[in-house]
């Protein structure tokens, strides 16, 4: 039996990945967004990045067969399964700023920001370490002027994105707190890691 | 009169503006890239961030009106004007693994990664501290499933953006090293700082 971890609504948690091993990332219910940094787990100043990652693989829309790429152009994660197909890798985790700036909210909103850096920081990290996400079931639509709409998420109950890790990593995942970003209603999200 | 600073074919400065300065950034001979990245000048640990920047202004193709914004949600600059209209904040740098991974190049090959740790260097800054650059007069094309071309610059001689800084900053500009962005030809690049 593989465990299933799960990360309640509008939480996050953070582990290590082997070089190797296994990472799925599953949408119980349907519709819900999973921010996702990563780091290098023996030298954290290599990170995730979402420049080099569109670059290298020269595409806006990251799936089965694309690579993750680090800042310092290493290949992180390959993504060997995602049966829902649709992610987004150009819009930072949310944070208060988020709500406070695009949608006029006032006071405490839990954040993805704040979800991923509270649990990177027994790690010894900080919010400003915290790069863009690829943002796993997020539906984020461009037009060809630039445009860009946040939808709903197409995910649906059961659906899953399998990452292989191609080295030694920190993982961050959250469940995602923006409303718009999830169709209106936060759920879990769960994973499965296989050494 | 106001001072023309040329930046070499292939290289890069580093400086200080001053919040409610403005920074014109000048394509003197047509098709040639810059890249920029800023700092928060009294506290490098903030910085530009595309996906903080995509995100507030809604848009991936950002131009006159739009501000660029920090990893902490700030202004960092706002583009008042922008003759050409077009510029990428999608792709990375071009580093020396730019050219290994995606053009198969051999040996040393001058880069705007280089050109700006190198120059930011004085300033405390190291290549990791280097975020997704804003790439002036780039033309990265995306066509509705997300795919990446690089074409030649549509700038012509003369054409310039010009920024006002919302905030203290530092700079770092190129004149970019990569030939398939720069329709295959290096050239300078010219700014103007009016305080």
């Amino acid at each position: 039996m593989k465990a299933i971890h799960h990360i309640e609504k509008q939480t996050g948690k953070a582990f290590k990945l082997k070089k190797g091993a296994f990472l799925t990332v599953i949408d119980p219910m349907g519709q819900q967004v999973s921010d996702m940094v990563l780091f290098n787990s023996h030298d954290v100043n290599e990170k995730l990045s979402s420049g080099k990652s569109l670059d290298f693989e020269e595409s806006i829309l990251l799936t089965k067969g694309h690579f993750l790429w680090s800042n310092r152009s290493n290949k992180m994660v390959k993504i060997i399964e995602d049966t829902n197909g649709r992610n987004d890798f150009l819009l930072a985790p949310c944070s208060k700023e988020t709500f406070e700036i695009m949608y006029n909210y006032k006071g405490y909103h839990p954040s993805c920001l704040e979800n991923l850096y509270t649990n990177l920081k027994p790690f010894g990290l900080s919010m400003d370490d915290i790069p863009t996400a690829f943002n796993i079931f997020m539906n984020v639509q461009f037009d060809q002027k630039g445009k860009l709409s946040v939808l709903p998420p197409t995910s649906k109950g059961g659906d899953y994105i399998k990452f292989e890790a191609q080295m030694d990593l920190l993982v961050a995942l959250t469940a995602c707190s923006a409303e718009d970003s999830n169709g209106g209603r936060f759920k879990p999200i769960h994973y499965i890691i296989e050494e």
